[in-house]
């Protein structure tokens, strides 16, 4: 249907948009011109620049969905990777959500159960990711541990992006890359980690600490 | 002098809005009212809503400063925890910085030289707690661990409170109190604490997760 093309359209132009330059500095005008139809068109599809952050915020969940599927699922450290990167890149292609989140719960209040809703389907399966790995023998860790690494992790997966634009630019490795993001993630159940699931997270320090 | 003292009451007005609702929401005008001074007044002052915002960096930095020097000169797991709670009280403080980092580097891009610069010393001054810290027998560290230890502290002292804001309330603790921020940093260190350090450890964990 032509309607649900425009309506993608106008979509993908307000995410490359946020994603660029931040929700505060998008106007709806700016992206019906990015979109290339009239004001009134976008209107027509959607009334408020509210709504279409939230119609982003609803592909965002369905784009993360799978990643905390399989989080929940994993039985060794390389699935662990795996899943991590799937997650950065899913946040890296929706960057403006996390980066953006004090203006989005400032002006759109309504968003603020949802984006908790998120962070608690993610703390669930970043538990269950702990337990299961415990469980297996990958990892030696209390009930305790796997708690506190699950937030770890669910904070570092909400958090990163927003944090390496502070940190200075490194020739050696790019902090910002979802590979690098994964990485950081994982040294933080480096500690606990036994067998020869060790040497895994050493080909990966030489891989990116090189 | 009163000149001064307008100053002061403009930069006091101003980081209290900035605080409680963003940067992006508060204009040069509403601070003026706030002030209970007049527009012109308040120009006379402060040209643009940006000078008030590196002012307000410039005393961010200040009041952070001795926190970063009290770090570097870590002996013992208590010292670190008393820096930890001071540096997130400073934080608390002027909490528009971070929460808002988004915002203000798309706004003022000036400032992003100064916030990387005030990370980077947050890392020197963690690394040198890190490795006082492994070199007292507190903890047993490599040097890449050390390594990666300083920037998880510095993501956590940078990153938590903005974090907390999508964590869904919890009765039994107060994740956005610089006491629990603190505790939570503290655990990034647990596994590598050795000796009688832990039941330092193993005492905050009852004062804060009960």
């Amino acid at each position: 249907m032509a309607g649900s093309t425009t309506r993608d359209r106008i979509l993908e132009s307000a995410l490359a948009l946020f994603n660029r330059e931040g929700v505060a500095a998008v106007s709806t005008h700016r992206i019906a011109t990015e979109t290339d139809i009239s004001p009134g068109n976008l209107h027509y599809h959607f009334k408020t620049k509210q709504q279409i952050v939230e119609r982003l915020f609803r592909r965002f969940e369905h784009r993360i969905a799978p990643c905390l599927e399989a989080a929940a699922g994993v039985a060794a450290i390389d699935d662990v990777w795996l899943t991590l990167h799937m997650t950065f890149e899913a946040i890296d292609a929706y960057r403006f959500v996390y980066r953006d989140i004090a203006y989005l719960l400032h002006e759109y209040p309504a968003i603020e159960a949802d984006a908790q809703a998120l962070v608690t389907a993610n703390l669930i399966s970043s538990r269950e990711a702990c337990a299961r790995l415990a469980a297996a023998g990958v990892l030696r860790a209390t009930i305790e541990d796997v708690e506190m690494l699950a937030l770890q992790m669910v904070f570092t997966t909400t958090c990163w992006f927003s944090f390496t634009r502070l940190t200075p630019r490194d020739a050696r490795s790019d902090h910002a890359g979802p590979g690098f993001a994964a990485y950081y993630t994982l040294t933080l159940l480096s500690p606990y980690v036994v067998g020869e699931a060790r040497d895994y997270l050493n080909y990966l320090r030489g891989k990116y600490l090189g």
